[in-house]
């Protein structure tokens, strides 16, 4: 399922628009089939995530990357909509505050991580700042480079302090992102999610594709694995993302917390 | 609906065991029924929020004040359980750490109020400020009263620069109270949810019950209207509140924001 470690251990160009349509797992499946498996896959989610929160232990942190229409929300939405809000908590990172620029630019980020029994979304992240301030030259090369070290001994830290990492890249083609953008400009009730400034990253395409391939060769570790999620289909999306998250809560064994036996004699007057 | 209200007007004692019980609307309704037009309404909620979050204009935050076991948890996971995590956000407030203390009590929950565009949840709040401080006489009765006029000024202020208020008090009788700490005890896998204390503040049901009633009547406003919630059936306290919270949002009379007539011209090259 980790199609990326598929990638570079291929060693291939990372990140081509021809891998951003359906793949051939789920080419013969039909859409309603993989639809009723991520409504599943998203109870399971959901039921997992009860026990995470109970049990206090692990912390879950989500990584959500990708160019704009790139279905960031609708991850969110389908993928963690069925889940209890207590203990899940959806993080979207703007353009950062006069605030936030006054402090180094994992400030604002690390404030953000999850906490003990927390599941963490990052819609947008950390890695804007060796996306989006590489592709305009607001940093040099060897700011890049600095940066991704920074991240890989912050994700490294998050990890040995108990924070289990999937970081998400949705791959779209270019002609995808035209579609979806033309559907924006289209419908009225859609225009609230158009922002011009799309078009001028858009004109970056290449730029922002050899951006994240050096990105995520660079962080791609053990501890804070890259998944690239082919994204043009979003039913595929959801459920590829679904079954990892899904699969990444079963590894971690959750258990409530155990019994207290002395609690059984307990008498409530 | 609004079951504080009526029992103001009636100037009777606020906070009856007896009230706590299924309410006579719903006394012939059947739980099968109940559940399906809580989770219609919780659908309908999640579909407002959806317009709530486009808008970026209404904010609406939402107080849950109960004893331990009246339901704060479970109102959280059955009414809002549906919406997307992206707008709405639930904040539990635990005892204040160090540094909380070292600041004024409303200053960690200025800090959670909701932006414009989302629904923000309290699970427990300033209320305990004037709750558990008095019953246990750490704070004077002039202390408490100045509170009061702290939490309506605050209240007024939030309210005026746009921010929609619906504060709940989930009322338990002292009997189900026992039933449920009981089940807890009984139940390995509900020991998580116990903790010794809840028995100590048992014990002073009485004067909880009291600095509930005096609460509730000095910070029952226009702008932060308190809805007492009779709370003994948890399908019934699931659908008064859904309706509640559903009727308030249709109040508000969301809508997408405005198009912008000049989008319809742009190219996507």
């Amino acid at each position: 399922m980790n199609i990326s470690a598929q990638f570079l251990a291929s060693n291939k160009t990372l990140l081509q628009d021809k891998d951003a349509g359906l793949h051939a797992f789920s080419s013969d499946s039909n859409k309603t089939l993989m639809k009723e498996k991520t409504l599943e896959l998203s109870a399971q989610i959901a039921e997992f995530q009860n026990i995470l929160y109970a049990q206090q232990k692990h912390k879950l942190l989500i990584v959500l990357q990708g160019m704009d229409t790139s279905g960031k929300d609708g991850t969110v939405r389908v993928v963690f909509g069925a889940s209890n809000p207590a203990g899940v908590r959806s993080v979207s990172f703007k353009a950062p505050s006069s605030v936030e620029l006054a402090h180094d630019y994992l400030w604002r980020i690390h404030q953000q991580v999850p906490a003990a029994g927390e599941l963490v979304i990052f819609n947008r992240s950390h890695y804007e700042d060796v996306l989006i301030t590489r592709v305009h030259g607001w940093i040099t090369t060897e700011e890049v480079k600095r940066r991704y070290a920074h991240i890989n001994a912050f994700e490294r830290m998050l990890s040995e302090t108990g924070t289990t990492i999937l970081k998400f890249f949705l791959h779209i083609s270019k002609d995808e992102q035209k579609e979806r953008l033309e559907e924006r400009l289209k419908d009225p009730h859609k225009h609230w999610k158009f922002d011009p400034q799309d078009l001028t990253e858009r004109a970056s395409w290449k730029d922002y594709q050899d951006a994240y391939q050096a990105a995520i060769s660079a962080t791609h570790t053990e501890q804070a694995p890259w998944h690239i999620i082919p994204a043009n289909s979003k039913t595929q999306r959801n459920l590829i993302i679904a079954s990892i998250v899904a699969e990444t809560l079963a590894s971690l064994n959750l258990s409530y917390p155990d019994p207290h036996p002395e609690y059984f004699k307990i008498k409530v007057e």
